[in-house]
Formats: C-alpha cells, structure tokens, sequence
C-alpha cells in the first residue's frame, strides 16, 4: 500500500482527493491536515460518516512524525510554496495542487501572483498534465498540478498547435466555470443568492491563468512563437464543471473530418480524453465526478475559424483526479486506478 | 460474472443501474432493452461514453435470445406487470423497480394504481428493503424494490414502530424530493423553468406511495394495529434527493440518549444507514449519489413527539441502490460491492 | 411626499426596501444607512445603477441632520433594539424589521435572544401583520414588522384557531425556506457549493421564531388556551420563498367546502391574501418578488386533520413587503401602492 | 386606454406580456388568445390570480369581433407569419415577437427558416431595436421584434460597427442563454433533471439567429460590408438572463476611456442601456426581470482586441420589455412606461 499525506484536506481538492482515494486499492491515506479541522476525525466530516475511521484532521505544520510515500499538497498558493521544501525533504515526492510550480518563469510568477520564495524548485518541477508531460511525471519529486482552467484549454487546443494549424496570436478562450473554482472560503461573492441564477464574466483580461495556458500551449509550439492568448474566464451558478469554448484562425485549409482525425489521433489511448463525432459538443454534466476531458470540434470553413470545447469537473480533470492520475503514474499503478467509473450525469 | 439483463434502460432508474453496475467487479451487463434506444449503443448516451462497448439497446420484448441469470425491470408501473411473468420464465429470478408488485393486497393495488394483471405473483413477491427483509430476498425469485419515499419514511420510523414506541395513529410525513423521482419523459411541469426557483407539495393527501409506505409501517407492529398515516409530498428544484420529516406521538416518555440508542442497536451492522449523533440532522447533499440513508432524530419531550428526519438519494438508496443491493444478497455477494463508495457532497 | 429613512440599507431586506420604493408614487427615500457602503451612491449597487441619483449611504448614527416622516430599521436583531429610541425621537415613527419588539414576552426575549436594551417599548410596539392588526397599525410610533415564518404560518392558520377549529396543542408547522432568510453575510454554510443540490432541517426544536409564531397564534384563541407548536424549518436551494406546511387536529368534524369558505370569509377584502380553490396548493415560484400570500386547504376526513398550506416571498411579505404595506397603512395611503404587481413566476 | 390584443398568449413571451402590461397604465388588454388555455380565465394561471378578472384566454383564429388598437404576435415563427397578414387587416398595427419579419433577405430566410408566406411583408416591417430604429418605429404598422441573441449582440458591437472601429470579419459572439430562451413546449432537452447542473454549447456554427445578427450588424456599416460572424450560443441553467461576450478586432489604436466615451456618447439618453465604468462587467442577474441591457468593455491593447459583454433578460428587453417599449413608442406615450422598475437582482 503506498501511503499517502494530504496537506491542507479541508478545502474542496483536498476534500475531493479524499473521496478519490477513499475508493483507491492501493493507496493508505496516513495523514491530513488542515487548520480549521484541526483533531476532527475525518468521519465526522458528514459525507465521509464511515468512511476513514480512525483518521484525524492534524496541524499542517505537524507531519514530522509521519512516514508517507507521497504528499499532496493543497495548500493554497503561496502558502504551498513555503511548505513544499519541507514535504519533499519529509517525504521524497510531492504533488503540489496550488499555482505556486506551475509557471516555469520566476519574473512571470513574480508578476502575477508575487515574490516567489522557493525560486529554486520551479525548474525542477514538472507540470503534471499526464496527456502531454506522462514520461516526465514518472520520475517526477515534485509534479505541479496544473489549474482547472489551463487543463480545459490546453487539452482542447493542443492537437492544434502541436501540428502548427492555428495561428499562434489568434487564440481567444471563453471559459466557463462552477463555483467551486473560488474555493472553499466564505465569501460574499459567492454565496447561494449571490450566484444563484446570475452569469457574468469575472476578471476580465487578468486572470491568473492566463500565463499558465500561455506557458503551456507555447511549449507545444516547438518554441518558435510564443503564443499569446485571449481569455476570458465567466462564472457558472452550478457547483462542479468548466466548460472552454475556444476560437482559433486556421492557417490552411483542412476538413472537418482531418481535424477530428487529428484529435484521434493525437488522444489515442488516452482514456480520460473522450473525443465526441462530428456535431456533437460536450456539456459539463457528462464529465461531472469524474475525471473525463470531452471534446468536441467545429470548423467553420468560410471564416476559417476552428472552436474547440471542452468540458472537465473542475474538481477532478482540473485538480483532484488528475493529481491521483499523476500519483498512480509516478507509484508505477495502473494509471486509471480509482478514476474510471462513470461520469455522473445526473 | 453474473449475468444481468435490464429491461427498459433509459429511464432515470435504469441508467442509474447501468452507472453502479459499471463499476461492480462480479456482474456483466449481457442486455439492456429501450423502445426509444433502441439498437443505439449504450456508449452513445453521453456521459457513458467509454463504457459498455459492444452493447446496444434492444426492444423491450426481445429478450429470447438472452441468457442472464438476473433481470432488473424498470419498467413503469402496470407495464412492468405485464412483461415480469415472462421475465421470470426466461431468467429466474427478477428485482422488479415499479411499484407493481409492492403491495400485497391486490384490492389495494386496484384503488391505487388499477387492474392488476399478473396478480399471482403479489403473495410471492418480496419486499426489497434489504434492512427489515434480507433473509426472504436472499431466496426469491421476485423481489419488489420499495418505492423511494417509502424508502426514506420506512427507515426513519421503523424503529419507533417495531418497539411500539409510538402510536400508530398520529404519523405524519413531511417528505421533500427531488425532480427526477417525476421520471424521465418529457412534461411541462418538470420542465427546467417551471421548477427551477420554486417549491410546492402536490398530491396532496392523495400520493401512490401512501398504501406503500402504511403497509411497511404495519408490517412491523406486529399487525396488531394498520398504521395509517399523513403523507405530503413536496418538489424539490434539485435533481436527486429525499428529505423525510416524520412526526409521530410517542407513547411514553423516553430520553433522546435511549431513541438514538435504540435507532443504533436497531440498525447495527447496517452499513447503508448512518445515525448521526444528537444535535445532528441529514443533509441530501450528504449521501448524493450515494447508497447511503442519514438519519436524525430529535425528542420534543413537552410534546412528547419525536422528529425523525432521513435522506436518501432517490435513485440510489430510493431505487437503483438498492436494487443492487438486493442483486448482492441474491447472488450470495458481499451486500456492499459496488456501492460503497462515499457520497459526492458537492 | 413622504420623506423615508431605511437604517442598515446593504442587507437584504434593506436592499429590497429599496426596490419597492423605487416605484412608490408617493415615497422619497431621503437617507439610507449602511456601515458597509458607507459613502457609496445607492447607484453604484449593480441593480440600482440609474435610480437613486444623489442618494449615497451613510453611516448608521448619522442621521441628525434627516427630516424623515418615517424610518425603517433593517438592522440585525439586538442592534436595532440600541437604534430604535433614537429614531423614535428624532423622526417619530419607526417600523422595525428586526426580531427586537416583536414578542410581548419581555422574558421570552431574553430566553430566545438574550438582554433586552430597550424593554419599556415592547408594550407599546405594535405587531405589524396588516391581515390581522390594521387598526392598531394606523396609530403605532413602533411597529414591529413580522418575522418570515411566522407571517406564512401565522397566515396559514389564523382562520382555524380564530374560529376554535383545532386542537390548539396539535399543530406541527413544517417550514421550509429560500436562503436569503439567512441575511447577507458571508458564510461557508450559505455559500453556493454547500446549498445547491443540497436540502436539509435546521435548527430543529430550537428556531427562534417559535416563541413569535405561538404568541400570534395564541392571540387568536382568546387568550384562553396558550398555543404549543412543533416546528421545524428547512433549506430549499433558492433564493427568495417560503412554503409552510401546517398540520392541526380538528375538534369537530367539517368538510373541505366549509372550511376553503371559512378561509375565504376570514381573507375577504384581503388584497394580498390568496386563497386557492380546493385541490390546488401554493408554490413559492407563484408569489415570487410579490407581496401575496398564496394559501391552500387540504381535509384528511379520515384522520380529522387539516393541513393548510402557504407560500410567501420571504423578503417581500415575509418582510420588506408587508413593512411598506404597514408604511402605506400609518401614512394614511393606498395600502396596495407599489406592492400590488403581478408576481414575478419564472 | 389603449385596446391591446396579445395572440399567443400561453408561451413565455406571452405570459411576460401579461405581466409587464398588467402594471401599465395606459393600457387595457382585452384579448389574448391561447390553444392550450382555451376559454380558461387569465386569473387561473396561478401567477395572475387576482389579476385580468374577466378575461379568459380564446382561440387564436376567433379575433374578429375584437376592436383592438394594437396586436402582439407571440405566436411560433412559421405560424406567426400566416397570422400577420390578418392581424393587420383587423388592427392595423401589429408587434410581431417570432422571427418571421425580421430578415429583409426573403432568400435568407428561406435558407435558415423555410418557405415564407407572407414575403410582402418583409420589406415593410421595420426592425423593432428602439435605440437604433426608434424614428421608423413610430409610424411603423409591423414591426418585427428583435431576437433575444441578437438584441444583446448588436446592443453590445453597434457602437463599434457604427463607428468603423473594428475589422467586420474579426467579430467571435459568444453567448450564453437561460432555458426559457427555448419557449415553453415540453421536452426532454429543457427538462430540470436534464438542464440542472449543467452547462454545453448548442447549435453551434448553425443557430438561426446568425443571419439576424449579421443583417443587424451589417447595416450600421454603411453597407459597404457585410459583417460575418462566428456565433456560439450556450445554455446556462438558469430561467432568465442573456450574457453575450463579444470580440471584435480593432483597426487602428484607441484607449479604454476613448472606447467607454464613445459609448456613453452613443448611447446617450438611452434609459435602457446602461453603460458600466472600467472594470466593471455586468451579471445577468443585475438585469434579471428588467428591460436595461447593461454593457461592459474592456480593451486588449497588446492583441488590439476589443472584449464587449453585455446582459439582458431574453424575457424582457430580450422580448415582450422592448414589444412594450415599442408599442409605447407607437402610441407616443412615454417610452419608459410600466418598463422602468429597478431589477430584481435576487
């Protein structure tokens, strides 16, 4: 059994790796932390009543004691990258579910979220999106997980850029997300009456994504063209789900059926990518808690223009499942282990 | 691997079976019928995409040439009990989820639902509620899954009833349910802008599932006395879920340690039903997508009545669930496999 | 034109102040307090761009320099008890949407709520439930606007317990509310994730407006019998709405025709009261963003028990509604003025 | 008064009607026709108890002896367009809700709609958006009621295209509706269980509201260029509320206040459009039961991007709120009238 710490089990992806691994065959959840759980059995958190018996929430600060294979960290950013020094020291091997290893570049890091104070580690980390980095995490100590937004933009236009189709300044993204995205923290922006049967758009050309899916798409470029994006992140009033509408400028003709082929054949034997025929398009309730990426293509020839959307559970292909994804692959399991069931779309 | 037909698949019940059998390591889905699927693949519906591959819809009769050792109807009432008797024929044994053979006075069925049409088979048809009837489904060869309110209601009370705690007389049931317990067809009632931001009861005073639920109440008496009940349903605009607010008047006076205490005792060894301490009420939320009943109760000593206060998921431990819990006691399988994994909460 | 004061304006029953008398042909709001957006034009609240021009909020205390005929105070309970001598004094009349001069009982506050800071005007403060106080209403300086619950499930029964229909200790009041009852501060239990999808008790046994609802049910009796309930609130997933599902034991027998007439007979003239014919039931969705009350009677012959079923908007009749329904009525205008818009059902 | 007739009165485009112009108080409906509701009273449609005593919904074809000064058609496109002519004929002036008399190209609409059959009309019919065509509109005898798509489409871009700030053949429209943008005929597609949770793109490349789009956006280039977009709609769960986000690439260099400016400018004097300062992006939820259409603009300088959202309610400014400020225009009353209530943002 490969033993397993969660650091920071209180939040919504470390409550979710919870219940990912509750089923797991392989896998002992040691130790969880979390501050505001602090000496609360994890069965007394009223979803897992008779799940997890014997297991309490601890301090963050307090995994000395603890002999654990692998951490997951899910700490918030910037909290994580002072705790993820002392876990790989601790424990060997780390995945970090926070944006804080995610960026390769410390003055980008710097410009979006701040000063970073584990500089040294983000050259070694490995960004954890198994359908792209699958041999690196392998070996991985320390995987970045990538964020929600980034896996659902980056797996819908990949095969794109990867074969140079689109033009690398013509991206524009217009992604949707549930709730749970903000986090499990009270506030008044998203409480119930807030949200409920309200839309909108949300920091409009500011999110901290946007170099992430920048970072991420320009690395399927070869480097030449480093691609710059348009992004525009919207807020879903459903809990679980983003769905990533996504436009690019076709650089030369191809058919419908060559791009879908395309996709085939760039996603094959990648069960958790799930290519949908030619018009039909995914909705977020076919994904839901699961750890499915649908995607469906439309190209529109006489404006060149292909849209590429995707729909993941934010929760799970963006944060939770991909990182059991990442631990199975790095512990040498079966990669689908504890992931494969259905979605749940009711 | 236990062969398993299901009749009549894309109802909300029957792809609900299809989801948990999924997953459950001793049973291979051979047949799956639907008047409206018919000859579509089941990876075609969307969210199972992936899943059962090679099996196709068939028509609801066409069942001749299929060797299963077990078939789930789920039919609709008063179609059901025209199509088990031939089921029984063909496979043996059948987990019947209408409510056509529920109710064990055939006079009872005529003023509820009408006509019956394999009427034989109601002195032998069990039961399906696995926490009062076991030992009998283990042995059948036709079991009759409960309905889901009286699921909810039955496990709530059934303590305070077995042990003649409360008078028979004064049960009132306050239940709530979620849209999908309405069905799978389409109808303006259920439609997503009539429902969605309100709340009503309807059927008021006049239910299907009142005889249902005062016959599972009887039985556990000791038929001294019919139980006769106040039943009002109300809508839910949620999707899956069943509160159920049961008042009753109690006989004598009892301490709210010695009620919790007997509920436990009562419920011992039953991994299903979850009793919460004192203080603590269930949410539907916490057993979503789950085969799990929550159960609070709370003593109004002054009044001397007792609150009991279950949630179920409707179409697992309402239905489904626990149809294939009933399939688990049948085979002689672990009663819990495929079923328990924790709730999704969110 | 009447000059209108709102204390605490940034909650939800401020806020909804606000949008009522935005339409009141015969209103003025010239102040609007609120610690939160203290400084900030009403103007700049999304919803209210374009209306309220030079209207800013101020702080709380500020309101020396007003000339208001009138104040509402939308302040939580226990603070607006420290305001409402003041506001007494320097504009005259106040209307109190607080639980603070609700309960006669000064000894009953203090074991609901705690100290009473301002006992001496309990006695004088007038409960303002129009359909039941009117003439009082017209004269008060102090009146104290009814709780939510309370006002549908007083509603709900008056017309029994009036006319000594029902046994005053049978009665079980099962209320299920919107989530804005909960009032605008930010909270993990009221944030989108935890609610949506979810349904739950709350509270059970121990609401604090128990004590209200006995006090205006027990005032219908004649004072001879005090009124016992068993109440139990619950949490629909909506915004605005509350159902209340009344149960009682009739002392004699009547039939459904008599009693529908005896409601219609107790209502008549009553422009917000709604009384449904026989076999239909209210839905919050049908009163919504409205000042009615919907009400609908179902007869159980058999069990000699009544249950009587109503709907309100939470924050217009169960609140900021019926508090300019009190204003229009002790300013001497229309009672109807800018409340009498169809609701709003989808 | 103003004698209206609305045909098609059971539909939500109907049903809104109703409840804008119950509240108007320049208006008497005294006929509304309904298949479905046939010779059922207004009032018994449980939203409008208490309200239209004595007017009962009649068969659509049975308005000959009805003496109205003004018809809405809010019958189904393909059906309204065999009414029209009639309608005409008997009143004189007709707003036309359905698509029929939108498109001026009758070849376009035979390409995305069919057959027409009334195409004499189509060149008479003006374009019912008051804040481009208000002047045609006063004299109009049909004007054809613009789309709930295209109304926040072109409210969003018209500045833009009328000013010649951006390339034609660079605008992407991504748009996101409520269910009830689907009308209210039952179908599994809109159901609760279905919708709930959810969130997909639908039609894309191929909804019917593409040629109305472009036409609108086409004429306020001066006609030298045909505007061509890409246009993808989404289903968000919710009843009401249209979110569009539109990206258009700029020509030549501007700054966000020069943008904001030329907004303000144009769209000045306009009640229904409210224009938001930098960094503010409207919510749905903000106009939600409201005609305003509140617009947001943000300027990618670095991709010379231009990102404008705009929100509506597709019931109202999006439907029967501008058929209401259309008729007002027509009838020269004050174009504001019974329309200019704040929103109900919860």
């Amino acid at each position: 059994m490969l033993r397993v710490a969660i650091i920071g089990g209180s939040g919504y992806t470390g409550l979710e790796l919870l219940r990912i691994l509750a089923g797991h065959p392989k896998v002992r959840v040691i130790a969880v932390t979390s501050r505001a759980y602090k000496d609360t059995p994890v069965s007394e958190v009223p979803c897992f009543r008779g799940f997890y018996e014997g297991l309490k929430f601890t301090e963050p600060a307090d995994f000395k004691g603890i002999k654990a294979d692998i951490a997951f960290s899910a700490l918030p950013h910037s909290v994580s990258q002072e705790a993820v020094p002392g876990l790989l020291k601790a424990f060997g091997r780390v995945i970090d579910l926070s944006a804080d290893f995610r960026l390769k570049d410390e003055a980008a890091y710097r410009t979006w979220y701040g000063e970073h104070k584990s500089p040294w580690l983000l050259k070694e980390a490995v960004y954890g999106l198994p359908e792209l980095n699958r041999e690196k995490i392998k070996k991985a100590r320390l995987v970045a997980n990538p964020g929600c937004y980034p896996t659902g933009a980056i797996l819908a236009l990949a095969p794109l850029l990867k074969r140079g189709l689109v033009r690398p300044d013509s991206i524009i993204i217009d992604s949707k997300s549930g709730v749970s995205g903000a986090g499990r923290k009270a506030a008044l922006e998203t409480s119930f009456v807030e949200v409920a049967g309200g839309f909108k758009a949300y920091k409009v050309g500011c999110h901290r994504h946007t170099p992430e899916i920048e970072q991420g798409l320009s690395s399927l470029t070869g480097g030449a063209d480093g691609v710059k994006i348009v992004f525009t992140p919207h807020l879903i009033p459903i809990s679980r789900g983003i769905l990533t509408t996504a436009y690019a400028e076709l650089k030369r003709h191809v058919s419908t059926d060559s791009l879908i082929g395309l996709y085939n054949e760039f996603y094959e034997g990648e069960r958790f990518v799930r290519m949908l025929p030619e018009g039909r398009f995914p909705d977020v309730g076919n994904v839901r808690r699961s750890n499915y990426c649908d995607i469906g293509i439309y190209l529109d020839a006489g404006r060149k223009r292909v849209i590429a959307i995707s729909a993941i559970d934010n929760l799970v292909k963006g944060a939770s499942g991909t990182a059991v994804q990442n631990m199975n692959i790095m512990a040498g399991f079966k990669e689908t282990l504890s992931l494969d069931g259905p979605p749940v779309a009711i």
